[in-house]
């Protein structure tokens, strides 16, 4: 596989891009990344993506692929000489596509609602509706992994990717809210987790530090 | 397989519950379906379902799995004597979760607003909007089923479930609405396309009439 054989249309802050990146990691998929500038948006995200427009875009050959999720599973079925991303067997694998769509359907929500709230009041009971949404993924990551190290037990998942991929915004947003979102005490098996996925070669140089996250959100609200 | 081993929690009119009751007729799966009766909620949905708490879920032996086209996936790779639901290519079985997660996401929206539009010209504005969102799915049946009569190819597939699911809700918002949201010149694709999904057997006695439909709207409406 040559490099220039698989683009990747993203910003290097955008966690779903970043899905992406780390599924072609764990492939060992050498890929070209083409940042993407925003407001404007590139002449081939646009031919490549002409239904949403949006990025994450990867590039297989000629091939476009969309939405961040379908890119992983692509991935997944494409080079089966990698380790496997989704579990072979049935229930495993609707297990885990349930809690991926979890958390892009009801757990990030609240993580960005945190973002967003503005005031004690509307802080506190964005952090409350945070750790109700935190704490099922809690009971999941026991359950999927079985008791190892990842949600998909030895080895990063499909579920790490989903959730892992998040974890520069949270760090992002404990900074910006000046609140720990994920402890030893409340939640013991995500605090490890998380430890565990940023330490992993094929995500670290991909998760985003919390600073330039906070960085571009401070720019993107100076310019609106 | 026996009766028993699967059950189906939905209603007949819920098009979620119905993708579930195709999949299995489709992979010639018995199955027991039981109805759910809202506002209240059965014991099992709520044990089966404990985080989204809604239908359908189907359990296999004692195992639910829950999400319309989590299910169907489930069934497509549990029973794979049958015919195959999603494609074998990889980049076929991305394209057909991109358009399925189209008609979940960016389609049935614009229906489900048409049905809600009241006066004159929200109902226009509704229409164009439903059209904007309609015409993607015209090329994308070209596209998916190259020519062939579903977007499956020759047999139905995981989109034919997707958007069919939908098709006596989109004939009981024409009653409603009192328009033709399907018609052989602007959509001809579609137009046979829906008429050849819901003469095979396995959909025909799933997609309930539009009567029904309108029936159990103006019975909610009511009570509300």
């Amino acid at each position: 596989m040559v490099s220039s054989d698989v683009k990747v249309l993203g910003t290097t802050t955008c966690p779903y891009a970043n899905r992406v990146e780390i599924a072609l990691n764990l492939k060992s998929v050498d890929y070209e990344f083409l940042e993407e500038t925003f407001p404007s948006k590139s002449e081939l995200l646009l031919k490549s993506n002409p239904v949403h427009k949006k990025i994450p875009v990867m590039i297989h050959g000629e091939k476009p692929i969309c939405e961040s999720l379908i890119i992983v599973q692509y991935i997944d079925g494409a080079w089966i000489g990698g380790p496997s991303i989704l579990p072979s067997d049935p229930y495993d694998q609707a297990t885990a596509r349930f809690w991926a769509a979890y958390v892009d359907d009801k757990w990030w929500p609240t993580l960005n609602g945190l973002r967003k709230a503005e005031g004690e009041e509307a802080k506190g009971a964005a952090i409350e509706q945070f750790m109700d949404a935190l704490m099922p993924l809690e009971d999941a990551l026991a359950k999927c992994g079985k008791g190892k190290d990842f949600f998909g037990g030895d080895t990063i998942g499909y579920v790490d990717i989903a959730l892992g991929s998040f974890l520069g915004w949270l760090r992002a947003v404990e900074k910006m809210a000046d609140v720990k979102l994920l402890d030893e005490t409340k939640t013991p098996g995500l605090f490890g987790w998380a430890e565990r996925f940023v330490s992993k070669a094929d995500a670290k140089d991909v998760i985003p530090e919390a600073d330039k996250i906070v960085k571009m959100i401070a720019a993107q609200a100076k310019a609106q």
